[in-house]
């Protein structure tokens, strides 16, 4: 595998797989159907199809088999799968076809299923960054009033208590809970602006039908952001921002390892191929490695901000290669963090 | 030059002097003086220092002209000016020397200042998306109902009206303008933590000194964040996001100026050494040019996020090369915008 | 799928199945084996082993079938899959265990299979050059006479011939080629350090050990570069430079794609789900995506080259996740780039 | 001062006086000159002009004294300097004008400048890794055979001499050196392609004239290279990389100054403003950021390399902004190393 998230092996200790599920077939043709349904239903319910019509291609779309194979071959051509999937839902829906995708466009659908695969992204995270909160609280309930060497630029600098230390690592997890709730509500929003963005095809209902089918989906009804990509950026700043803060948890883990250090007692340790008595704090570089990686990829994001005209087939496509990886970057960051607080025996020296 | 930001002559094109002012020597030991002042008279206000010795220290503060030369040769061996200035200031200030830096350390200084750097900064930025939030409102209103075609992926798609391609423009700029007055609230945060984070040598008022500090610099009193840079980190997002978003409008500029397509009619062009004929759309490529740099420049913000132990040297020297620069490219974009959209004579056809 | 290039629809697209079969399980495995049995040759060839033991164990190394599930568990232990890797080899060598990965260390095993794996795609992308070599031959040999109007800074300047845009993109890559096939001899090099990079348990006769499994491997048995990446980094800068002026490529065809331009005919273009007059230039966006996909990755192949003493655990796991997919963004560019120019029924005016 | 380099008082750590040198307004200015002179000479040789008026117009550009404050005023309007340049040149030539610039453009002019500046800086750069070569070599002299524990992945590993851990700072230099040598060549290229980069108005014997430039300026008479930018891609790389390899050294001399490790004594530490008894290792943490800034600089140097058609404004002004600071950088990392190498009173243990 290309992928280190999904190797055969190192995937197991890059990767997560609860977040790859988020992004398996199933689950991303299950969000293209949602929203072709909500969509399906709407029309009808704003009169745009004949009475029926909307059910009818709902059902469609919610029992069809779709073909991947075709997809994939489709997609070869398209550079996307919504122009093949929609064929496939028409055909299927029969003469409530008409029913099926009208007024949307490939983006709608591929930028909704985003929001809604990262909502459930950020469910997860939510999730580890409760429990890692939880951990760091115990941690400073356990250790904190032990002392620790003061250290700045990488020289002994005045004592601490270990609590000063855990603090460093707390405080930024708690501000990343805080500003990711603000930040959800931000991106969780439906994407619907039809060819062109100005949701013409849509006719006189067109506000209607989009509150209808974020309300259908949970997201709010938000004006077209096609070529509008900050909320993604933010997002993305949120996920590189929280993959440095455990970063720096990694590197003075690292530090505090060191064995003439000595400032921390980890329970398991990678091995090396040569070095028996060797115990690598694997878990900690991996904060560090994850952290780089992000910080990394956060550029290619914004590099991508600059669309042009109504869609940017070069820059959209620059966001789906770089934001998966990124989302799985920062949940293994996360959980790769609380694995490491659980392994730690004792931190700091005396009572 | 090396920064094409203060170049002798491309500096007008690239750089700003409202911006350069902010990062004058004088501007920045106004900041380095306001904290030291503020932190005397807190000394003498929390009894840390006997009464009058902080008054004498502010004053000396205030009136001392500070040998540039003497911390220019001081920085090279120490790294940063603040070892220096305070030894200067606690001679200056005699007998009330003790009343200077006492309980703070450089860090605590330097960041404080930039975060006053900010807020100017930020102020300039502030009125800017004013202006350019107004200009767009005017040229919807005089050239908004002419037509124009809608493209997609570089291919023309259906036609639009102008409105809609300007509303694409527009409708970042109120979003910038408004996570941006929730942005600086989180940044324009006094810095105090002393040698380690602990704010320990400030003694039993250590809270009350700091909130005195704060309010005489009319910052907020946050914890200590020496370790923790993710409130720059968001303010490098935000100046990223927005000077991306200025990208896709230049971006369309460069692309309706195209001989062929003409779409919008530009006043002023650059001109060239070899072709007299032409009219380069040099303003609009400027914005291109700028949100490149800064979506390459955020990744920087964020590998040095990663600090170690109470303060990394390395990563934070990391943030002084980066971010004025990011904070220049932003505000330049900003009036190279304003510029551009009052040369616009017409876009778009018909009416 | 988190990796678009492994992705069940749209991995036809922004993958390649060539590329990737180089990284599956059995071809690395095959690349572990291979470094493991030349060693092991290699130790009775110079007498670190009894007669016969290297043999035995070379034989062992062959045949026996690796627990993929077990790798997998101790590599989220250790990081690595190499300590594991090594049991079950010299559990299978029995008596002849000392003769395996005696004197090498983990790294030892994976940079030579990184290097093995390289020189499979560097073949790859050797082959895809030359076609595309030759392919811009042919398209100047057709249609290089036409006329087509230069342009500058995106405005119309002077009348060229098709044959100097062609040039443009052919230029580098020729110059690519060239300097591809000096490159590779400086990346197909052995690695062997032992643990500590001074080879200090191959004895006396470790240059000729190390001389012998380079020549088992048809690898250059280059001095250790444990923490000298510089040669990867190399690599790094031509994968994203190719890239990058294929991108120019991509993002010209873009331009002459544009309806009122009207410079080239391309047979064959994606189609869109709301548009059926539509036509996306896919290909020529996928060029410029997968440019500023290698560019942004670029950079974080440079943060890994801060290694720390004798290995860097942190940085070197950042290679694992980047490098790969910038090969694999290179092998498409060149690919796409080939079918794109075989797309092209016309370009400029004229005889 | 936005930059760092040139900043009142930072600026004399993190900048270099000789460096900056070579950009400032009066070099700059002798390199347009340079290229304008040689091509007025040549116009003569060649007949493109009438006997003498070449030598007029190379005396006219001799001795004029250009205007900076209208330069810079034109520059806003422009986006760049040379249309003004030129005018103020052919006013000077007067009856000679046709001789100045004629089958130039811009680019030509500022390529052709950049490239004599690098020149410059590589002389320096080379001088510099020349007199590092040679203190590492010192280095090992006396200290070489000493004892170090190895460490790898940040754990005690087994022991060396300190021989091996200098060969790991020693040999990425000896490898850069050669390697710079060979880069040079492929840098120092004259650029001439004229408006749209076909050199057409230098009509039959354009080649002859661009090599009579080439000659004398002492630079290779390449293809035009307008548009492709590779060779400064591959430039900015090998900076990056001597930069992340001199990061090494500096993290090396970070986590060998700690204090409880103590394997390195150092002469002089930066002083802190609250810790009396601190010895910053501020020049060791100085090179792990130069490495980080040229790294995260390199991504947009990538991002430059996809230029549209002749010649593309955006991407060509976003190298402006970025290749002069990386020069500096890299300059200053091998400063600092010189300096960081002779600080060192002892390293490692024993005889």
């Amino acid at each position: 595998m290309i992928s280190i998230f999904e190797h055969p092996w190192l995937g197991r200790f890059f990767g997560d797989i609860e977040i790859s599920a988020l992004w398996s077939a199933e689950a991303q043709l299950n969000h293209y159907r949602a929203f072709e349904k909500a969509l399906a239903l709407a029309l009808e319910a704003f009169g745009k199809v004949e009475p029926g019509q909307g059910h009818a291609a709902a059902r469609a779309i919610e029992s069809i088999t779709i073909d991947i194979g075709d997809l994939a071959k489709a997609s070869v051509i398209d550079g996307l799968p919504i122009p093949n999937f929609v064929n496939q839902l028409r055909t299927a829906a029969g003469d409530s076809g008409n029913a099926v995708h009208t007024g949307a466009t490939s983006q709608d659908v591929l930028d909704t299923a985003l929001v809604l695969t990262l909502r459930d992204a950020s469910k997860i995270i939510s999730e580890r960054l409760e429990i890692l909160d939880a951990r760091l609280d115990e941690l400073r309930y356990i250790h904190g009033s032990k002392r620790l060497m003061g250290r700045t630029r990488m020289q002994t600098a005045l004592p601490i208590t270990v609590e000063t230390r855990i603090e460093s690592w707390h405080s930024p997890v708690r501000n990343h809970r805080r500003s990711f709730q603000e930040l959800r509500h931000r991106v969780e929003r439906l994407q619907f602006g039809g060819p062109v963005g100005n949701r013409d095809e849509l006719g006189e209902y067109a506000q209607e039908i989009v509150d209808y089918i974020a309300k259908q989906l949970s997201l709010t009804a938000a004006p077209t952001w096609h070529s509008d990509r900050t909320g993604l950026a933010e997002y993305a700043n949120w996920l590189s921002a929280a993959t440095g803060s455990l970063g720096k948890l990694g590197k003075d883990v690292m530090l505090m390892a060191q064995q003439e250090i000595n400032e921390i007692d980890l329970e398991v340790g990678g091995r090396s191929s040569a070095m028996p008595h060797k115990s690598n704090p694997v878990m900690a570089e991996l904060l560090v490695t994850l952290a780089g990686f992000n910080a990394t990829q956060l550029s290619g994001i914004h590099q991508a901000l600059v669309h042009e005209q109504e869609r940017s087939g070069a820059s959209w496509m620059l966001e789906w290669m770089i934001l998966p990886p990124m989302v799985m970057a920062t949940a293994r960051a996360l959980s790769t963090s609380i694995t490491l607080l659980s392994q730690i025996k004792s931190i700091g020296t005396g009572v």
